[in-house]
């Protein structure tokens, strides 16, 4: 088990793929699946062609189901901004299992790991890699 | 491996946090991930800050991404009313991985793993958990 | 692992529960989790019940979260038409994990694992699917 942290501005898509591919082979297993689990709730993990396009497109979609300027109840709770943020997360979710075999992750070609943080704030993002 | 039920309300939000603590501890293991997987196609899993506000928050967001009052096709199948809670669970989707250390999940301090009821109507939804 | 291919049109939704129960059954195991994962960022795993009107309704819906029709700084990049197929796909995400026991997948009767072809176009799709 391995816990990264990355300092991450709001909306930043971060590839993740290099840092889990490292693992698997720091790991010594050929054959096996890797889980990517993204700690707090306004962060989230999926897979994504990583390029400067799809960065700005996937935020940009997901504001539109979940605008920042609406009203959320959540605001109400805390005093805080942040509702948004958490809807998106809960919605793409924090967790993705990859599978690797020979030591390298079974991906498509333009299919990268990414972590986005959905918050509205810069902020430390933790993220645990395990082998499974 | 353990199958959980819970009755639940239509858009209920429930925190499955405590039962899968104590399944963890109840395992014996003190690393690794635990599945927590919803059975029924019209219930989710994910993680959620637990709070009065995002129970709200989030099934109101989901139900502008799939109106209940918007045509389904689903519903000429089988006459039902419950296309748009299909469409939402498969959205955020039936599976969640958490990974574990020292016996406790590594969750983020406002991060809850929650089970929602997408259905129209209230009624029991499974879940099972299980140590990978 | 097994790794599956199959030819799919643009927003198909394949049944992927025979396929995988039959994995499982060769697989020998009694108990375990099965990972599913679509390789390649146009596509996406979930659950749905399958069935004809469904296979409409979630592309449908998923069109309208991210409209083909609107910009996106992706087809800036490659000068690609498929911006709203790699959204899409992100938001549903590569990968399930679905609990199995006395050799049968833990699904409900009306729940089907299934992959989508989100892209633009009729493409060849793999699935990897592992024991973990």
């Amino acid at each position: 088990m391995k816990v990264l942290e990355f300092e991450m501005d709001r909306d930043e898509v971060l590839d993740l793929t290099p840092h889990v591919q490292r693992f698997v082979e720091e790991s010594g297993e050929r054959e096996g699946a890797v889980l990517v689990f993204s700690v707090g709730s306004t962060g989230a993990v999926t897979t994504l062609e990583y390029e400067p396009g799809l960065k700005k497109d996937l935020p940009r979609i997901m504001d539109r189901i979940a605008p920042y300027s609406d009203h959320y109840d959540h605001h109400l709770t805390w005093n805080d901004d942040n509702g948004s943020s958490h809807v998106k997360a809960a919605i793409i979710g924090p967790s993705v299992v990859v599978p690797f075999r020979d030591g390298r992750l079974l991906l498509g070609t333009w299919q990268q790991i990414v972590l986005i943080n959905f918050d509205t704030r810069r902020r430390k993002r933790k993220v645990v890699l395990q082998v499974l």
